[in-house]
Order: structure tokens, then sequence, then C-alpha cells
């Protein structure tokens, strides 16, 4: 047989991907599992994005402009007004999900072999696209002793070579919750303007912020507009990840230009996954609101909930739907594994995403997972309740 | 600012690309443009199908699993069954569009520097697909002159060399409607074999086969089962080409796992999408053979009247629905710039498809074109009329 490519061996696969064997495995025994780990939130898309899949009115579902439906990316232009980012409809490509928005910036800024540095924990499938591209990421560890706050200029400094050719965020961070400040998002500007670096700024999150102070994208640092690249996407603000839609937005018209023959090679974003998002824009303050005090209640909720649990920490996450703990046990992936396979409290069980998928410096967050509050009240309440019971019997609990 | 990378400056921008903004002058001035260049059937997508996105009944759009929808792949397997395609639901992955499949499939079998062989002229986002994985297409021309048939094995054999990964066709053929015979499905299969190749197979235009003898696909060759990488897509087929919905089928379990990678990376292909594939596959009888009659008259008529016009020549494609035409021009590309910018007979003009944009190897082509029948009848007739009066009247005419 001839031999699949190199790459594809590289490619990493999922620590979570692991558990779903035994995720399976357990509710097919009847036991009821809490599914802590996954990024799909459980509140409802908005009813007007519902409703316009009711409207579409077509006989021919025809290719879209490869970079995505004018009357749309005219819409996200007023969208973003509301955040102060301030760009224009050429700036805005409609992408398949924020994932083609990372793999086609990747593709059209690295070559192989260059670097870009990312602080972890970070998103696991960064990784992926980078592998995809050839290039490499240096990643340099946040602490959830410090809360995980961006790290210092110095240990930035000390990766940068000639082959460093950008930074990433995610801000709000997942898996974190953390949310960077002024003050940090200055320091990232400087590395930006100091060493001529792209800036791949993922923004998804941006809708769930929970702090007085304004959200600070990074079209809002001064001085380095051509050097930002703003991956986002609808799938975790409206609750509508199965359609699959993103944007690539920047000011780089090279940048533009190279992404552009992406998106013309694969001919066209989802058509009807534009339609709904299109309308989810239309989504009333009322849904946005709603949907933003469920989070701020859960997470006071979870964060409350685990640091009473014996051993366990977390900080409080400023953003997003996720949040990292520190548990006491000798190894989280093995702890999650046996929740799965070997552990249940009357019928119950957790699935929690092991942090070690969110690290590569080997070894880091070893006693972490990542928790998201994508379950209702009343199921956090009672996961919690069950995840404090397996912490009392696994066998590999340390003090 | 920083460089963007050589990938993104070597992707090729389409020939057609350049003649858009001339087509959009065109019609900006009133005149009615006659658009043969396109891969966008006009007929009707299945009413099934469009049925079934107003029966959507969900609060929640959902991430789909990154495999696809089992049901859809369950289906699938049934409708590969008609075709004589003995496929499991194992082997088939569902893609974000067919686009995505040839890049999934490169990605996981190609290192950067190896080598596929692939007969020109062909669909030119292959190379995109190539690039993108830092692949190398070696082209093999085919002639208009031999109507495009496969070319010899010895051709073939003069490019392997040890980079040689794997052979990639389109069958039935995009541009030239050229669908290959048992004799050359066999020497493909031989060289598979000999060489220890992948078989990259687009067989996305398998239901418009205009000839009695029955379809050969990639899978029917004995002893390269393994080999074979089929690339597919309901676009053509069901007219929804915007809904981006393809699938990657192999029996090689080393490939799939290594495309599932590439899968999980972006999560999951669209949900909707899915959704309405899966009920296009219920398509009636009667809605496939409507659409297969009307591409059989359409074909005869546009091949009868292309090969009426005075110096014009393409031979009978025997699937799909292009067919590259011979024109007694200068060169191709001059020529369908000045049927946009320069002519037009009675307010109307052709927009068509450069050749030159399907060849690798310089100077090939460059008397082609390739043009689409998804246009009816009638405007057909029109388009004829004009492409006449145009060759008429274009001062780079040779005989």
């Amino acid at each position: 047989m001839p031999k699949i490519s190199e790459r594809g061996i590289l490619m990493p696969a999922s620590p979570i991907r692991k558990l779903v064997p035994l995720a399976n495995a357990a509710k097919s025994k009847g036991i009821k599992v809490y599914h802590l780990n996954i990024g799909q939130p459980d509140l409802p898309t908005p009813q007007i994005a519902l409703d316009s899949l009711k409207n579409i009115d077509r006989k021919v579902l025809e290719y879209s402009p490869s970079e995505g439906i004018l009357s749309f990316r005219t819409k996200l232009v007023k969208y973003y007004k509301k955040f102060n980012i301030d760009v224009n409809v050429d700036d805005i490509i409609i992408t398949t999900g924020g994932s083609e928005a990372v793999l086609f910036s990747f593709m059209s800024c690295l070559d192989p072999g260059d670097e870009i540095i990312v602080p972890e924990p970070a998103y696991a499938n960064y990784m992926a696209f980078a592998i995809s591209a050839g290039a490499i990421i240096k990643t340099i560890p946040s602490s959830i002793n410090e809360g995980f706050a961006l790290p210092s200029v110095e240990k930035f400094e000390a990766l940068i070579t000639e082959k460093t050719k950008g930074i990433l965020i995610c801000n709000p961070n997942n898996p974190t919750g953390y949310l960077y400040t002024q003050k940090e998002m200055n320091q990232i500007r400087d590395l930006v303007k100091k060493y001529n670096l792209f800036l791949f700024s993922d923004e998804v999150y941006r809708e769930f912020c929970y702090t007085g102070a304004p959200y600070i994208s990074a079209f809002h640092l001064q001085g380095i507009e051509e050097n930002v690249i703003l991956i986002d996407s609808v799938s975790k603000r409206y609750s509508e990840c199965g359609i699959r839609i993103g944007s690539l937005v920047t000011k780089n018209k090279e940048v533009r230009a190279s992404v552009m023959k992406f998106c013309q090679a694969r001919l066209s974003p989802p058509l009807i996954g534009q339609i709904i998002a299109e309308a989810s824009l239309d989504a009333s303050d009322e849904y946005m609101l709603d949907i933003y005090n469920e989070y701020v209640e859960r997470r006071k909720f979870l964060v409350d909930g685990l640091n009473r649990i014996p051993g366990c920490y977390t900080p409080i996450p400023m953003g997003a739907f996720y949040t990292v703990a520190k548990l006491p046990v000798d190894d989280a992936d093995k702890f999650c594994a046996w929740c799965l396979s070997e552990f249940e409290y009357e019928g119950q069980t957790v699935m929690m995403a092991p942090a070690s998928g969110f690290y590569t410096t080997p070894d880091l967050g070893k006693n972490e997972v990542r928790i998201a509050y994508v379950l209702k009240k009343e199921d956090l309440q009672k996961a919690l309740f069950v995840l404090g019971k397996a912490l009392e019997a696994y066998p590999g609990r340390v003090l």
C-alpha cells in the first residue's frame, strides 16, 4: 500500500476522542453522562434564524460568491460597528466556520517552517491547522495560579526567532475563559509592532464577556491595523455551530488577495448557513441578553461549586463559557477515563475534557480539566455533586 | 508589513476570474451575457430536497459528527450499490463539498514534494489543493484531436519517479466530458498496481453518462481496492452546489484514519446541507430521468451547433455537462475577453472559460474553450448564434 503523509501522522488526535467510546459504553449501560466536555451550547438558536430556514424560496440551491453573500457581509459591518470594530464590507470574507478562517489565514500567511507564538492552554485545533500549513506553533505556558494571565513580554521575546511570523490569541479564551486586559492587549500590540508580526485574533466568544469594562478587540489596537487577522464565527454566539459559518476579517489587502485564492478553490461557503447567519444578526436584544444572563448565572454557580469541592480550584473566568479547574488527582486524563469506565454514582457520571489536550508543553495541565457550562443549572448542580463523589472515590486522588 | 506565504503567491488565480469584471461591465451596459462558462446547473434542485428545508424542526442547529450524519452515510451506501460500488458505511466520510474531499485526500496522502499525475486538461482547482498540500501535479496532455482519450501507458511511465504517490482522474471528465473506457480504466489500474500508487478518482458526474455501456468506477477495478480514494459530491447531480456536501470514500483504513483527523479539526460538515443531501437521495427516478434527458438533448444541440460554425470543432462528450471546443482564433483568452469587452451582437454576447486554465503545459489549449450546457436550449441556440457572429467579427481570427 502507498503510505499516508507524514502530516497525516503528525496531526494530533484530541485526548477527548479517546473518551468518546468510554462515554458511549457508559451510556449503553444506562448511565447518565453529564457532558461538561463540549463546546456546543445547549441554548436555542434564535427563532428568527430558524424561521429563515422555512422562508427560503429558491428553486436552485446554487453556489454563493466565494467571499460570501454581499448582504450578509454588509450586515456584519454594522454588527462589528457595535463593538467599535471599524471595518468595511471588502475587509470581510465569509468562511466555512471559524475553522476555515484559521486554516486559510495560516495557509495564506505561513510557509512551512514558519513559527507562531500561542499562549497555552490553547484550543487544540490551532495545532492541527498549523500542521496543515506546515507551520510550527511555539507555546508559552500561562498558569492557573496566575489566573491564566498573559505571559510576560520577556517570555514572548525569548521565543521570537527569524522564523516567527505571528502571535495567535483567543480572546475571550477557550479553554480558560480568560479575557485580556487593556494592558495585556497593549503588550501584544507592542510585540506585533516591534517584530513586524501578524496577529491572529480569535474572537468568537466576544458576546460573552462578564466584566463592566469595554471589550477589547485586536482591531482596537492602534498602529497594527494591517497586521491583524480577525477569526470570527456565528457558531457560539447564536448557538448554531452546525451551520458552519465564520469570517476572516483583515484590512491587509495582500492577505485578503491570498485568502481569496483559497476561497475560490473551494468555490463557496455554505449557502443555507449564510442565510441563517444573516438572519441571526437580527436576533433581538432580549434574546442576546437572555443568553448572556443565563451564562452569567451558570458561571457563578459552576465556579462557586467547583471551588467548594475539597482540593478543587478554578479562577473566575471573565469570558466565554468554559473554565479550567485544577483537581486533586494524579492525572486528569486517567481520572476523566476512570469517571466514564469505572465510576458511577446512582447511575450518573461526568465527562470532562482533560486539559492536557490544550497544552503542548509535556506534563502541563496534568491535573487540570476544561469544564464547559453548556448545561442548564439543575444539570450542572447534579454534575458537580457527582464530580465531588468521583473525586472522593478515585484511587489516584492526591491532596 | 509581514509577508504572505509563498504558497499564497503560488496559488493560481483562474483565468475566468479575470473575465468576471468584464462580464459585469458588459451587463452594466445592458448587454445580455450568455454564461457558457459556469458549472452551476440551471436545473431545479429536487422538490423533496427543498421540502426537507421546510421540515427541519430543531431548536438548536448543532454540530453534526465529524464524519457526517450516520443516516445520510447509510443511505449513501445504498446509492452507491446502484452503481455496483460496494462500500460500507465506515468507508464513507462526509465532506464540505467535493472540494474538501480533494483537499483532505491530498493532505492525508501527499507530503510536500510528492507528485501526482493528472491527465490534462483538468479541473483547475486540483492544482490549488495540491499547492495547499505542498504537492506537485505532473500533467500529461490529452489532445482534442484524439477526442481527449487517456494518454498512453508510456507517457504515464515517463513521468513516474520516486516521488510519484498517485494518479488523479476525473471521470466523467470536467472540462472535456470524456468518459474513460474499460480498456483505459484497466490501463490506469495496471499502473496503480505496478507502481503502488493512490488513485484519486473524482466521479461527481457519474449520473451523466451518455453511453449504453455501464459506468466504470475506480471501485470496479479489481486488485486496487485499497488504493482508491473516491471523491464525490451531490452538487452536480441534484443541482445543489450551494449546500457544500460531498464525500470521500475509501476502503483504506489508514487513509481514513488520517482524513478523520482533518475532519475532526474542522469539527463537522454543514448540518443543513447534509439534511438536504440526504433527502435528495430520495429524488424520484422521474426527476433524475428528466434531468438526464435534458442534458442529452442539450448536448446534441450544442455539439452539432458548434461543429456547424466554420472553423469550430468539438468531439462528442460522453459524460458530464461540458465540452471543450477548438475555435478559429489566435488566443482563446483574448477572444473570450474580447467577446465581453469589445463585442456585442444585437445587445448580446457570450462568456466562455478559456481552456488555458485547465492546462499546465504552456501554450496548450490556446485556441480552446470550455463550454457548459447549463442553459436551456433556446438560450444555447441564441448563444451559439452570437458565438458564430463573434468569430466572424474577431480581428484575431485564424483559418
